[in-house]
């Protein structure tokens, strides 16, 4: 008997209606004879209207406090599919991360996962119950609720297969796999049946936000096989795991863009050691996410860095670099939010040369401008000017899968 | 220093406005040198909206699932009253039942308390921070959330009081104390300074709706000092303690009515052994709490029953009863919701005779008929036409106040 985690998000469960939907995906792979356990986010837009209400009484509350008062958006989604599965006839049991020892640092609002103490889970999976458990939070080691942060739910989901030894980690999202382009923008994209866990990385990371790095890197270290699923159509998702029958033998995976980024540019910095370290230890100690970085010469005994951030952390960068001018000893400061990240992933890119020159060739031919280039061994991004960029991923999609 | 534990309702921190003001109320506490424990309800209308949102996916949920919902309510309370008084400066601490050790039983949505664990609750004390702690919610054996039932709150508020061993335990309501008699019926009712828990317990089952029974009986039990008081104004409330100064002499503490009740009258039982038993045993095997009792004996033979129950049960009462007729071997069934209960209450009236004839004469004197009588130790109550029980109320307390 195989035992299956899955893993439901908050658009999943909003409302009723897709409660009862989900409990029906729950109760079918119970019903093939598996021991089920489920871990949910918070129904829709709860944890939005939580975060209001807190934002209302004090902006500057503790996190302590904030996870406390979160933890309960995923404590109600729990409990009411819990009821639409008694409903549905089938024994179930709701558990909270207290319940479970979900044991994390004590780092709120973006905690860690330090182990997972099965007793309670294997008991309730023993009397036959489907073990309903609440995702995004853990407990510390003073007995404080804490949170995981973003993509909490889905590493959740694969904290709790690694532990059970589960056969499979099933996340079923509002797309029913990992497409080698955004269906919205190329509509011939095919769903890849199988994808390597550093495929899947590198594509999270460029913006195809089907799942959270954070889950990935989990599943990859300890080897459980993710599943990507639908929860509103029955199809077969895709398979992320540790090697895939690339049967095709295509050179790349997928063609992914990201458009929530931004390239600042400082101009006429002195060219003496240290100073990309200064730069760029500021922007960390930030906590600002820094992705590409170029490092040119300028005149004059002057060097120039260029370098992307997340959009909506550009003018916190702008004030930031502003602030410590001097100390920098820069001439000029440039921000550009029109620009697009296009990328393609693919493991089979290290065995074979000329990749990244059939890219750009596709781009060239559509006459479009590339302004900077960023490799890693099973990836090529370029940036371009954002209005180019769907036209981007078409014709470099074109190139690869026509 | 003084250990002070605080209970305030839901409508007392419904919004922001009004969980400012509340956590002004409890930092003033412990500005004046106070160790602060307070306990807190879901907020306004959050436990019904759960139960609405519970009632839309299945209106049969097992208690155990609904129990793990409502716990929320009062996990976000105490989460947003943190962050209240955080802003306000102050050092504090929101907990669940399951942080602090509230063990129950297994009876979940009517738990009883068993143990409080102080362990985490006096090292937060110790630390001198103000303690928040979620009402109505506790932990059972199994380690599954339960909740406590109606009256929640205020046993959670006196059990932590009888454990911290607390010099007094305040509970914060929209009135301001216990009064001679409904103000809003009498205007010139009093307000007591003090009243011992026998007359309160008397006064609560009477309708008066200042506190639960439940917590009134706990605190008895451990001799905890409670006190009344507003969330609105800043006046001194109402003590309710095991011995009082009556300095003034008054026979009776105060009068009270309760609308919500309906008479059963049940004619032409058989006059044997074992009737009465017959039919109150099956009243209390559905839990239908049973008030006032009077059996008299009719015509040839047979005798007729006539008592009082809450007026939501009457409708479920008259069904049971009516389905088993042939059984009781009944002639005729006869159900009444236009009745009212008037009581005085007070522990003086056990050494001073004369005290429900001057009642009596009170209603007599306004022409007020008395359908049915029922008197304690420190009580006597009259059924009469619920027209007349503002009335009634008036003129009583007229007899005895003025």
């Amino acid at each position: 008997m195989a035992l299956i985690v899955q893993k439901f998000g908050g658009s999943s469960v909003a409302d009723a209606e897709r409660i009862f939907r989900v409990a029906r995906i729950i109760t079918k792979t119970y019903d093939a004879g598996n021991n089920v356990c489920v871990v949910l986010s918070a129904q829709g837009d709860t944890t939005d209207d939580l975060i209001a209400k807190a934002a209302e009484i004090n902006p500057d509350a503790s996190r302590r406090e904030m996870d406390m008062l979160l933890a309960c958006g995923e404590q109600m989604s729990v409990a009411l599919m819990a009821m639409a599965i008694e409903k549905l006839g089938y024994p179930v049991v709701s558990l909270c991360a207290w319940q479970i020892g979900m044991a994390t640092d004590s780092v709120h609002s973006a905690a860690r996962i330090r182990t997972v103490d099965c007793e309670r889970l294997r008991e309730e999976l023993d009397k036959k119950r489907i073990v309903l458990v609440a995702g995004f939070q853990g407990v510390n080691r003073h007995g404080d609720v804490t949170t995981l942060g973003r993509g909490g739910s889905d590493t959740t989901a694969v904290a709790l297969a690694i532990a059970l030894k589960a056969s499979v980690c099933q996340i079923f999202t509002d797309v029913d796999g990992v497409y080698t382009a955004d269906p919205r923008v190329v509509p011939d994209a095919r769903k890849l049946p199988e994808i390597t866990y550093d495929e899947m990385l590198e594509l999270a990371t460029l913006g195809a936000q089907v799942l959270h790095n954070r889950s990935v890197e989990l599943a990859k270290s300890y080897g459980v096989p993710l599943e990507v699923r639908s929860s509103f159509t029955g199809n077969p998702g895709t398979m992320v795991k540790e090697v895939v029958n690339d049967v095709e033998k295509t050179y790349i995976t997928g063609v992914a863009q990201d458009k929530k980024i931004a390239r600042l540019a400082i101009f006429g910095l002195a060219d003496v050691p240290g100073v990309a370290f200064r730069v760029f230890s500021l922007l960390a100690n930030s906590r600002i996410n820094v992705d590409m970085i170029i490092q040119s010469t300028g005149r004059e005994g002057r060097k120039d860095i260029v370098f992307t951030v997340p959009e909506k952390d550009a003018s916190f960068c702008r004030q930031l670099l502003e602030q410590n001018r001097t100390a920098l000893d820069f001439e000029r400061l440039e921000i550009n939010t029109d620009v697009a990240k296009v990328s393609i992933v693919g493991a089979g890119m290290q065995e074979n040369a000329g990749v990244a020159a059939r890219m750009f060739e596709a781009l060239f031919q559509e006459q479009i401008n590339i302004h900077m280039i960023s490799t890693s061994e099973i990836k090529v991004s370029v940036f371009i000017d954002r209005a180019d960029a769907d036209r981007a991923v078409r014709v470099i999609h074109e190139q690869f899968f026509r």
